[in-house]
């Protein structure tokens, strides 16, 4: 059975040498976070991850989510326990307003724990995600009596919440939205309409679930400029606070997926279910914006934990088979075989692996810290500039961490050889649920598309201008320390590449905006190389800094110097092939007609 | 659910452009192969392959196999009524010898109706493809007493084959092999062990199964030089070839897998079953590998089966997926939304799927082509360059050829959003099934190493060197044509990126052998890119002739182009990145201390 250890030296690490923490320690919620309190939290919620959701994992996998003839769904065996220990040890409040019953912790914090959750249970970490999802979006447009009626029970994890958007013809394109809210006398709607693909939509996990739900009113615009947003619990709540009525909503399947079977993804049928409009009406889409760049975000962290808790399986794989010689003698003479570590085409995977997790790990906790800028810090241009960087760079974290942690779940099982693909070992788990992340919260397509489309140009490009200055400060920076050039050396040239990429699609992007939409991926996945990219170097010499001032755990700044080394070496060539690609235009793709494919 | 069509056209295309058939109408077994029966053969092959596999595929998914408690296993339903449709067509019997009831036709076209065979359903094909590569095996080493004991019926189908390497501690390192083969007065063995991973080693389809034993006889070296080959048969063979009793081997479990579900894997367990020696004592490695190097074309169709697939199915889905509008404005005004096929990320995905597949198509029917000619090329030189050339390019064919094929499974589910995660769509089947031909018959790993360790030095580099040569050759031909420069100069290109890669490798890889095993995999794709590469120049050639000469079906011959096009455009930019990977040598991933891990 595949095993976990959350990597909490890295993460603190990170949180150190990249995030700076202790910068922060004046802004609101950061005071609470101090390093004490910090180290506490990644070390129990390692813990519980380790001990309580990872044991559960691939049984959960096995067992998949049932529903019943009544519309009712059981999670498998140990869900609900887990899940009443999650409550317990208030897991679910880390981020939340002390106001509803959070701790108030930075969201970067919560986002370290969320990596932990992830790896070791995927399905059972989108419980309280799509929990927290939801949550924001009432934080985010609801009235206080909204938010007094709902969040603090969501807050404990009493009650959960979903995102109702998707319905059979209509992913997308939400414009083409079917599902219909008709006002009643007493103020609330009747929502009637079919959704699919409702994660966590039904489940035996606790008391209620709040539905956040797309509808059209009667009357209103039929596109996008006419969508609403409605709370639908499934248990209608008293004034009280105590749970009334059963709604008209009901779980008419489960999907069959091709992972995290743990998590029940439902179609809903609303069934004249009564609605509670939520912000504006006609603005439902706003909102759901809102909660949707903090879960790309979630799904980014995703990418990362499917690829960490692989990699670290396949270490283990990898120390323990022994099979065949090191192809520069035998590694150990007195075995009948050594141990498949000795060659460089599985450290290859490996390395692939670790340089990536590394350096997604920091990317997002960095991402992290400029969602709670963007909110407390000091100044408007300073919480200007951090919701700059993390709107260009939200789809890079979720395409490009979600694209890649399917790559390195994917060769981490090759290590295992045939043994990656059989279910006991559960590395084809890992495939398989970090597959969904490439998929929903939009597609990775769509996260390139809104990245050209959209990012690059926001507000004159401000942002753009904004992360390129970022990442040359930290090339200037480097420029006094030879030891470094290894890594900048080949991020200046990456970075060239990407300016140059940039300018290419404002130039032919304009004239054709097709051009753009076939140089989408390639911008995407180019933007991914450099920000990884500069985040090694602020790695790097972050690890430089602590072995100069000696550092007692040398073998830690050893390992990610060589770590560093390896992403220079075997990341950064793919920068200019594609740049090569996006500058090939559109042409090839757009030039065969419909009817020849 | 999904659907396939036998790209029979672009068979054709490829079997007159690339490999020329009418050109060895004077060689054996071709001669028979005339241009009315090969199109014959495609067209029912394809049609065959059409309305029996396919409809039975996503069933036989979801069913699986089951295993009794008597050690019997069932196919899924339909299975054994279509293995009957089989056999009674003779679509098992193309390629075999005359001698034993086969039809003789070159190995050319029966790898073309594979293909066929394993798109529509890629774990039916693997019975009868395991019965190939078990014929080929006793082909080559076994006595005329054995041929004609075992052959005329396996050839017909009426009994299976099976390989026996694999054991719970011993996978790529046969050496470690514990099977033991104990002589008997009456010149047989009593074998004894148990294997892992054993493709159809139990199944309902037919009435024997002939399992092919690597086993270490009484006394025998304990290392990759005591191993013998054995015939094991389910049921042993009377003398006038009526079956016998039931021997002492038995299907012990079947494997819970990732995909494959409707082929059973299985654990066999020898319990001193009667075996009886093929070949040479200790010289059963040598066999395995003719049966081996058979298999691993195999495996390289697979891979291309599953893109073709997959892709087939996506263009269905983008043609008919109707959200969102063309970047360049509403295609179709009337309509509230357009099909997505106008977006150039999509077009990106599939013509991906496109350049690849037709690519492979024409680089195995190719590589197919050379298996017949080393047998059957009127000259000793003709034979000798044609078993060079495939040597080297076997491991290309099965490595490069399955991660594409996975790959490009991948992205064709991507087109389909959220629902390529469901399993009624199909779409999560070819990734699952594609995944498994990166791992079997060697992983592309051990195909990489296969290739720089073995291949590329082989014989004084004699194959490398031919190889370069027809690349350059078909460069030469093509500089007369300025029409082919958009191909041809990339091509030139990466053909100059590959051959200063080979010189790395031979400078660097001589003085450390980890040098060659960190830049493997990269050279591998390299010389994929290549070689597929070198195909769409022949074939874009061939595509202007057909015109200038004023072919009828110009659509099919400009699209040719058009996907050419995107080839040179799209692939040969990551030749450079690759090289550039492979020269960054071994010492970022070979300086990470094991524990340090």
């Amino acid at each position: 059975m595949p095993a976990y250890r959350a990597p909490v030296q890295d993460t603190q690490f990170v949180l150190d040498a990249v995030v700076g923490l202790d910068r922060y320690a004046n802004l609101p919620t950061f005071a609470d976070a101090s390093p004490d309190v910090v180290k506490a939290i990644l070390e129990e919620g390692g813990k519980f991850c380790e001990q309580v959701l990872a044991p559960i994992n691939l049984s959960g996998d096995i067992e998949g989510c049932t529903r019943h003839d009544d519309g009712s769904v059981t999670t498998p065996a140990g869900f609900k326990a887990a899940y009443q220990q999650f409550m317990d040890a208030g897991w679910g409040t880390l981020m939340a307003d002390p106001e509803w019953g959070g701790q108030g912790l930075p969201y970067v914090i919560g986002t370290a724990f969320s990596e932990y959750m992830s790896s070791s249970n995927m399905a059972f970490g989108m419980y309280p995600g799509l929990n927290e999802g939801a949550q924001a979006a009432i934080e985010a447009v609801g009235s206080h009596e909204q938010k007094a009626k709902y969040l603090p029970n969501m807050v404990q994890g009493r009650w959960t919440g979903t995102m109702n958007l998707t319905e059979p013809h209509c992913g997308t394109d939400l414009g083409l939205i079917r599902t219909r809210a008709e006002p009643q006398p007493d103020g609330t709607h009747r929502i009637t309409g079919t959704k699919i693909f409702i994660s966590a939509g039904e489940h035996d996990l606790n008391d209620n679930i709040i539905h956040l739900v797309l509808a059209k009113t009667t009357g209103a615009p039929d596109n996008v400029k006419g969508i609403s947003l409605f709370i639908v619990p499934k248990f209608l709540v008293n004034d009280d606070g105590s749970l009334g009525a059963r709604n008209a909503v009901k779980c008419g399947s489960i999907e069959h997926k091709m992972g995290i079977h743990a998590n029940a993804t439902c179609v809903m049928n609303y069934d004249g279910a009564t609605g509670y409009l939520i912000g504006e009406e006609n603005k439902g889409l706003r909102a759901m914006f809102i909660m949707m760049n903090a879960a790309r975000l979630g799904v980014g962290v995703q990418g990362l934990a499917m690829g960490e808790v692989a990699y670290q399986n396949a270490v283990t794989y990898a120390k323990d088979r022994i099979q065949g010689r090191a192809l520069t003698g035998p590694a150990d003479p007195a075995a009948k075989a050594d141990p498949i570590i000795v060659h460089a085409d599985v450290r290859r995977m490996l390395m692939d692996g670790r340089a990536f997790n590394e350096g997604a790990r920091a990317l997002i906790l960095w991402g992290a810290l400029q969602v709670d800028l963007a909110k407390k810090a000091a100044t408007p241009e300073e919480r200007q500039l951090a919701d700059d960087l993390i709107s260009l760079l939200t789809p890079v974290i979720k395409g490009y961490c979600t694209d890649k942690g399917y790559e390195i779940a994917t060769a981490s099982q090759q290590v295992f050889g045939g043994h990656g693909y059989i279910r006991e070992w559960g590395m084809d788990q890992f495939v398989r649920d970090a597959r969904i992340a490439q998929i929903y919260e939009g597609t990775n397509g769509i996260q390139a598309m809104d990245l050209v489309g959209r990012k690059l140009g926001q507000n004159g490009g401000r942002g753009t201008q904004a992360y390129l200055a970022l990442v040359n400060g930290a090339l200037a920076d480097a420029k006094g320390d030879e030891r470094l050039n290894f890594v900048s050396a080949p991020l200046e040239k990456a970075l060239g590449d990407l300016q140059a990429a940039t300018m290419w699609l404002l130039q032919n992007g304009m004239t054709n905006p097709d051009n753009a939409g076939a140089g989408a991926t390639a911008y995407l996945h180019l933007m991914g190389i450099v920000a990884l990219g500069h985040m090694w170097l602020v790695m790097a010499k972050a690890a430089f800094a602590a072995l100069d001032e000696g550092a007692s755990d040398t073998d830690f700044y050893t390992a990610k110097l060589i770590t560093a080394r390896y992403y220079a070496a075997r990341y950064f060539p793919d920068a200019r092939a594609l740049r090569a690609k996006l500058e090939a235009g559109s042409e090839a793709m757009m030039a065969m007609p419909v009817a020849a494919f």
